[in-house]
C-alpha cells in the first residue's frame, strides 16, 4: 500500500530551500521512497535492500510460475509513462519492469501535441494523468520539473508516486540505482563494494549518470574514485566538495592508461553533444585516448567491471562486447530489475516477493 | 454479449435524411447503445442506469479483489483508439476505462502516416482495425465519419460496436455522459439534477460539450439553464430550438455576475479559438469578464458545483481549485467511470457488476 | 521453450555466402522456425502444421474460456514489436496475435528520435531491445537487416527470436503465410490446393508478397501460375528460374479477361509506386485493365477466391465486396491467426493448443 505523500506536510518555499539531502529526507516515507527524484534519496541500507530484492525478482522470474505470481502482484494498478524527451531505452527498460508487476500501463511520448498546444498547463496536464493512473514515471528536459509536479500532486486529493526517468541535466537516479545494482552483482565474489577503485572516463562534466553514481558510492567505505578526462570535460567541483565532504579517496586525472591496472571498475560514457552550447565545441576535444579497446584487455585485473550506461559511439571498441568482463549489455538487464524492485519497494511488496522467494528458490 | 448491430436494418440514404432522435434510436439495440455515436441516444433511464453503474464499478475497485473481478469481465474483448485527433485527456480515459475492465488495447493516434499515404480509402482503413478488434473507440476531426463508418461496418462479416470520442464540431457523447454523471454525484443529497440551475459560460457557440450537455438536461424536468457568453459566442439557435420543443426553461444572457448567486452548477469553458475561421478571431472579443475568480466563490452557494470539461487556460483561476465546490478534477475521474460504465453496458456487463456488489459492498 | 539459436553454429561469412534454401535450413531448430526470416523456411509439412493451428486457435477463441486458454500461454513472455517502416495494418496483426496468446508487448514505431541520434549503431539499439523482451518483430525498410540482427543476436548471452515483419523489397513471409492459409481454407472442400490455377495480377515485380507466394506454391503439386502484368510490372526472371528448377507450371501473359475463366484464385495487387525510381514512372504505365471489376464476377467460377494482400486502391471495386468470393477481408482476420499460430509454434506451444482443442472443441 502507497502511504501518505510526505511532500504534504512541508511549505514549496521551504522545500526549495532545501539542499539535496534534506529535500531526500522528505522524498521517503517510513524509510521507503514515496516519489523517487533524487540519487540522495537512496541510503546505504535502501541499497543493500534494493539489490537484494532486485536478485530475488530476477530468480523469480526465471519460471513460468514465477513470473506469474511477479505479474500479479501490481495487476490491480494503471502506471503512466511520460516521456517528453526522447530515450527508448529507459523508456523501455521501465516498461518492460512494469509488465514483470503485471502493472497496466499507459503512455504519452509526446506530450507537445495535445492539450498544451490548447493551453494547459504542465501542472493541469500532470495532474490529469494522476487522475487515471497509480504511478507516474516522467523524463523531461526540465530541470526540476518533477518535483515540482510532485509537490503540485501531493496537495491534491490524488497524490501518486512520482519516478524521475531523467530531468534536465541534473538527475537520473534510477540509472545510478542501476549501477549500483551492477557494482553489486560484480563484486559478490570479491569482497563487495567496499575499498573498490573505481574509474569514471569521459565526458564527466555533463553526464548526470556519473554525478548521481559518484555521490551514492559515498555510501561504501574505502571505495577510491577516478576521474579521467580532457579537462574540459572534468568532473564538477561539486561533486569533488561532496566527496570532501564525505571523507572519500578520489583521484582527478587525464592519463587513462596509467589507471587501467589499479581499477576495479572502468565506467566509460559517451561525449554529451548534445549538450554543446555552440556548434562543434565537443569535436575539438580529442577525446580519442578515452577509448576503451580490445588491447586495453590485457592491462586490467581479472575481475575489473568494463561498464558504459549506453547508448556508446567508439568509447568502447564492439571486439571488447564478448569478453565476460564487459558487463555493459548485463547493465542493462540490471536496470530492468533494478526498477522493478524499486517500484515494488514503492508498492510495499517487498515483503511478499521475499516470502516467495523463501519457499520457492531457496 | 454484444447483440446485432441495428444498423444493418436501415438503408444509408434513409438514415441520412433521419433527425438525431431517429437516428438514435437505431443505434441503440434493446434498449442498450450497441454504436455510441450522439448523445441524443441516451434517454432518463440509460443516464440513470450507467450513472448507477459507474458508481458501482468506482467502489468496487477500490479493493485489489475487487479490481481483479473488474479485469476479467472483459478480459478476452481487445479494444482499438484510433485518435486522429490529438486529444490526450479523453485517449488516457477510455484507455483506463479499457485496462479497468481488462480489455486488451492497441492504438493508432496518427492515422495520416501509413495505408491512407498508400491510397487506402478511411473505409478499408476502419474496416481492416475492425478485423482485429472488438470494440473500436474513434476520435475524429470530420463531422459524420464515425457514423459513416459504423454504418459501413454493420454490412459486413464483422460489425463491432463503435464508440465516438469526439467527431468533428458536432458530437462527443461520452463527455456529455461524463458531465451528467458528475451532475449527478453533486446533487446526490440536494435532490438530484431535477429543478436545478445550470448555468454555462464562455464559448457556447462552438463548444460541442456544451451543446450535447444541454440537450441531455432536457430529460430532467424543471431544470433552467442559463448561457453566459458574449454575443458572438452565443449558444446556437438550434439548441434553444430543441429546449423550446422540450418545454425547457432558459435564460440567454451577457452578465455572469448576475447570475452567480442563482446557480447550482457552473459549467466554464475555454474560448476554443482553434476553430476560429480568420487569425486573431477570438482574440477581438473580450472575454475577461466569463472568468471564475476566487472572489465568485463567496456569491455562489454551498453546493454549487464549478465544473470544466478541460484543458483550461485562464477561465478558472487556480486558487479556486482548492475550493470543495470545484469539481473539475472530479469531473476527469468521473469520465474514466462512466466510460467503464458505458462499456460494460455495451458488452452486456451490467447484471455481473451488480450482482458482484451486492454480495461483496452492499 | 524457445531452444537453442541455431544461427550460433555458423560463420556470419558462411552465412551470407549460402542461397536463401541453405539460409532457411539454417533458421529453424529441431523442423521449427526459432528465427522467422524467409518464405524459404517454410516446407510443406510446416505449411500444413501451421494451417491446422491457425484454425484450432481460431475456433478456440470463440469462447471466452477459450480465450482464456490462449491468453495464459505465453503470458509469462513478453514481445517487442520495432516497426521503423509504417504499416499500420501488419503492425495490429502481429499486435492483436500477441495479444491473443498472452504476450505482453512494448513498441517502438519509429527507431530514428532516440538512441539513433545520440549515435549508437542499429545492431546496439536491437540487443538493447532484445534485453527487455523475449521476442522481437521487426519491420524495417533495409533488405537484409533482420538476418543480420538474428546474426548478431546469436552470438551473445541472449538470443531472442526475430520475425521479419517486411524487410525492404526482398521478405515478407508472414505476409505469405497468411496468404497460403488463406488458400488452404478457400479450397478446403474442393481438393486444397494441389493442381490449382493461381492468378497474380498487377504489380508483380516490385511486391515482394507475390515472390515469396509464388516460391511457397512451389510445395503444391499440379499448381500452375498465371503472371499478369503489364510488360514493366513483370514478374522477375529469379521467381520464373525457381519455377522451373522445381518443375511447375506457368504462364507469363498481359491479358487479363483471358485468364479468369480459368482461375481458382486471383490475386490482385497494388501499384507500388512508393517503389519508383524517377517521379510518376508507375503513373506513365496503363493499369487500367487489370482492375477487377463488379461484371468479372460473372466471368469466375463458383469457387474462385478473389485475394488481395491490401490495403487496395481501385485495383478491386468496392461492389466486389460483398461477393462471397471476395475473400480479401477474410486474409486480414487470418493474417491474425497464422500469426497467432506462428509464434505458439516458436514458442513450442502446439502441443498444448491442440489438447485443449482435442478436450473441448473436437
Amino acid at each position: 500500500m502507497v502511504g501518505k505523500d510526505p511532500l504534504s506536510d512541508v511549505l514549496w518555499a521551504d522545500f526549495q530551500k532545501m539542499d539535496l539531502r534534506e529535500k531526500a529526507r522528505y522524498l521517503n516515507h517510513d524509510g521507503r521512497p514515496f516519489h523517487v527524484l533524487l540519487a540522495q534519496q537512496f541510503d546505504r541500507h535502501m541499497l543493500d535492500e534494493l539489490g537484494t530484492l532486485a536478485t530475488r525478482i530476477r530468480r523469480t522470474a526465471k519460471s513460468k510460475s514465477g513470473m506469474r505470481f511477479l505479474a500479479e502482484l501490481l495487476d490491480h494498478k494503471r502506471a503512466m509513462l511520460t516521456f517528453s524527451q526522447p530515450s527508448t531505452r529507459t523508456f523501455l527498460s521501465f516498461y518492460a519492469a512494469c509488465q514483470i508487476l503485471g502493472l497496466k500501463i499507459a503512455e504519452v511520448r509526446d506530450t507537445s501535441t495535445s492539450s498544451e498546444m490548447k493551453g494547459e498547463s504542465p501542472e493541469d496536464s500532470v495532474r490529469t494523468f494522476s487522475s487515471y493512473f497509480d504511478l507516474l514515471i516522467m523524463r523531461t528536459p526540465k530541470s526540476g520539473f518533477t518535483e515540482k509536479t510532485a509537490y503540485a500532486l501531493s496537495n491534491t486529493e490524488r497524490p501518486v508516486p512520482i519516478i524521475n526517468a531523467g530531468s534536465g541535466k541534473d538527475q537520473h537516479p534510477t540509472q545510478a540505482l542501476l549501477d549500483i545494482y551492477t557494482l553489486q552483482r560484480s563484486f559478490e565474489r570479491v569482497g563487495g563494494i567496499e575499498g573498490k577503485n573505481i574509474v569514471f572516463v569521459g565526458d564527466l562534466g555533463r553526464g548526470r549518470t556519473v554525478r548521481s553514481l559518484a555521490y551514492l558510492l559515498t555510501h561504501y567505505p574505502g571505495v577510491k574514485q577516478y576521474f579521467v578526462a580532457p579537462r574540459k570535460l572534468q568532473i564538477g567541483q561539486d561533486i569533488l566538495d561532496q566527496l570532501d565532504q564525505s571523507g572519500m579517496q578520489y583521484e582527478v586525472c587525464e592519463d587513462f592508461a596509467q589507471v587501467l591496472p589499479e581499477a576495479d571498475a572502468i565506467y566509460m560514457t559517451r561525449i554529451q553533444d548534445e549538450w554543446d552550447t555552440e556548434p562543434g565545441e565537443s569535436q575539438r576535444i580529442d577525446t580519442s585516448q578515452y577509448h576503451f579497446k580490445a588491447e586495453h584487455l590485457r592491462q586490467i585485473r581479472i575481475h575489473t567491471a568494463i561498464m558504459h550506461p549506453l547508448p556508446r559511439r567508439e568509447e568502447i571498441e564492439s571486439a571488447v562486447d564478448h569478453d565476460p568482463r564487459a558487463v555493459y549489455w548485463r547493465q542493462v538487464r540490471n536496470g530492468m530489475w533494478i526498477r522493478a524492485a524499486l517500484i515494488a519497494t514503492i508498492f510495499g511488496r517487498e515483503g511478499e516477493i521475499r516470502h516467495y522467494y523463501d519457499m520457492n528458490l531457496e
